[in-house]
């Protein structure tokens, strides 16, 4: 609980701070200013991605930096009607609620075990990174202690391996291929991508082939390579993976049927409690 | 509840059709195809916008378009932290919840009366394009008799006119401009471009010049001319708001701040009950 | 649009209110007045029920009233795992966030269409007894009429008629027997009973006997016996509900299982999109 | 990540399993049984706290047991518009969503610091008494000592204390009589409210009286001695401070006012971030 150290009041009473701080937005009438830069100028100059990294990380990003953040948000729009936040979705666009309210139901599902493995990815490259120093050599036993120390403790790799593609997961040479000519421009550093392919290699070494890097962690190498804090990442995969709940919740709020649980009939269901007491 | 006909599982029983079917995506070890695209072939090539357009819309955007729909997208990021959405985010930061969590608060939030005027105007869009059946001509008389019957009802007119923004939204300009240059490209018609300056002049003459295009009336037009349909925009405006709501209570969460109301003391707060029984 | 006529701000500025009334609470230091009930006073006294109708509807409510509000809100606890609003909580129990995260996701699915027969029902109820205008013989020929009307309209007579219990919601007779007692006790007056009893009847006339009363209909008769307005209906069923709501989030989270869909395996679900582009 | 320990995919292809297993409800045409509890039986004899008890916890409560869960619950109702939770719901129920999707909003709010004191303090409960090993003369050592770890280590004493009623909460005193009663008439054992006296005198020994036992400590007691799991406190808090949340977003959207948010005017928000770039 040390996160949260002082209740809002307690901090407000001390004194020499507005109950609503922010230096993110300043609006005033025919005015609209997000961390100094006038609308106008955001509408007609920028990316999406890079008012993404505008406002979510203070980033003022080239546009290369700029496109390859655009890819990771890319990278996880969708992964089926199976995945709960989209399966969720969809059955609350048929219960009669509006279409924001529907992907709403689908964001909220995206936590710590559904959205939350590009944040412990990112914490474990800032990790891997920091223990090598920027000793290129140093970066190769660093990753082989700190994959021993997890797959001992008996803990997951996050960003790598995946369930369901097991080979290879098909974002992974894509986002490396935009990183890789992203760090030969120069436009990034590439210490988190080298970070990554370390702990890859030492997980190969250790466990065979399967548990190559997955969309978590090719994104957190992007988000890491610009100077993202970890606790941005489940926000980041909220407008990535947001892209794919408003479609689905979308499709099926179309589609007319009404009240659409998760199976159609009582297959699969089973009742283990006690018998009807009479 | 016309709207919804019959039930999702009247409609299975009827034969010929999966619990769960979609257009959207389809995924299998080492594929994720969306709607028909391979993912890698997104990553490498496509804009978020663009997409937002696939997915979303079912749309094949050239870049013109897709920046078009960015620009759209990018217009309605963020209005300041006195919005209910963004505010509610903040506050739900500050309860001890997962960033997505906060996030799915604020978006909760977009309904009718705060995220909904951009479905509002694509509807008066597509009447008053219908009535003018694509004659120049007609179109100021259809606009004038929409005016006027929507003014003579006590009715809003959604896109237009601004609580705040009282003389001009600054979001209006630049997103004409953009439009405009779309429409001499030949990339949209401007059907829709024409309809809402054409609603814009009619208020002027009704109501004086105080009733100009905002921000839901411009990416309105955007949305008609690609082919969005109305149910869409709530949507969008999740992605599009969601990017302030993400900064937002990423901002608050990282301040440290723990369990924050709307209001520091006990100021602006009226009980208007009955007296204490004792 | 017409409900919300004004905009807070607008209404505020007009002068005479503070920003935050209410008449449900007042809280000071060592003080919490409910409705004008010092806390320690209900929480000696009064049952959980009597509060619902003390802080929702401004109601003092009987013991017999209080009874039968009570066993209202038993009635729709739960109605199995297949609902989608208890199938969304549980798998977002299973995505690493909070209880509380996991009950919000079920309780934003008991939208119109999943928790909305109960206000419906309510104003249904309140339409007929009204159109009987208390005289006991009108009121069969009022039923009549409103069936007649709405079955032509191809509308639906919500709070009668059940997908899965078509020969009886078991839910019926108890609630009945309840109420019966209570008009009997002279506790309530009886006239939305025999409202919907004329309603029941009528359509059991114009459609045989499969569309008896339901769990909203039968609820929807105490409501508005104790006076309710319909659009208490919707959170009464958020009480109600959110017992089951509850239960099952929790089972599911204690179960231990991560990232559950609505379906094991790819059965069920089928891809309807273009082929894949090669 | 302990907490999850296999994906619920892999638990199934183990095995012996049913997709959608629950010892809670059983639905079939013209049956519902709850835990097997036909509901008719439920409806027509149980108070709504004795069916919580029985749905969220698997407990069959005595008369008296129920009524000290029922206490509980009305003990946490309201805490009036400022808490973060009713104020979300609140400024919800003027965005144009239903209620249900209003009060959804404020139970996503209820999380580790707002409503997670009351599982903190369970759990608080179950280590002192556990040390204490049912032996009366240890206990106040037992809780000296875990008080003084606490307090070393910087750490709060969830259930404990209480920002607004620094003197006293109101709602300790009332709790605390019915739970002696209930000790008195050998409805509940009585060990896990001895072990919060011994917390609390030792809190008043090492800081003074005003960390007295706030409503999450009063209610705790009452959990932890009728069985319950420390996982089920948020779901409980749910349910009670969920009547609150309707009663605020039924009687926010009941004044009709539109888009509200947390104040009337600038005052109270600050800009801190870079100034305008020209």
């Amino acid at each position: 609980m040390g996160r949260l150290e002082r209740s809002a009041l307690t901090k407000f009473r001390e004194g020499g701070h507005a109950w609503w701080e922010t230096a993110i937005s300043d609006v005033h009438p025919g005015k609209i200013i997000l961390r100094g830069e006038p609308i106008e100028h955001l509408i007609e100059t920028a990316s999406y991605a890079s008012v993404v990294g505008l406002l979510v990380g203070n980033l003022r990003l080239s546009l290369v930096q700029a496109r390859l953040l655009e890819a990771a948000l890319v990278a996880g729009v969708d992964h089926g009607v199976r995945a709960p936040s989209i399966a969720a979705a969809r059955m609350a666009a048929t219960c009669g609620i509006p279409l924001n309210c529907a992907v709403a139901t689908g964001i909220n599902l995206l936590g710590d075990d559904h959205g939350g493995a590009g944040e412990q990815c990112m914490e474990l490259l800032y990790e891997t990174a920091t223990a090598a120093a920027g000793d290129a050599k140093s970066l190769g036993a660093a990753a082989e202690k700190i994959v021993a120390a997890r797959l001992g403790a008996g803990q997951k790799m996050p960003g790598f391996g995946h369930q369901l593609h097991k080979e290879r997961d098909p974002r992974r040479a894509s986002m490396l291929r935009l990183i890789d000519e992203a760090i030969a421009a120069g436009e990034i550093d590439g210490s988190f991508a080298r970070a990554a392919l370390a702990l890859e290699a030492a997980l190969a070494r250790a466990k065979g082939p399967t548990l190559g890097m997955n969309v978590d962690g090719v994104t957190a190498i992007v988000y890491c390579e610009l100077g993202l804090p970890p606790a941005a990442a489940k926000g980041l995969f909220c407008l990535s993976r947001g892209v794919g709940i408003v479609a689905h919740a979308l499709e099926e709020m179309r589609s007319g049927a009404r009240i659409k649980g998760p199976l159609p009939s009582g297959d699969g269901v089973k009742y283990i409690g006690p018998p009807e007491k009479r």
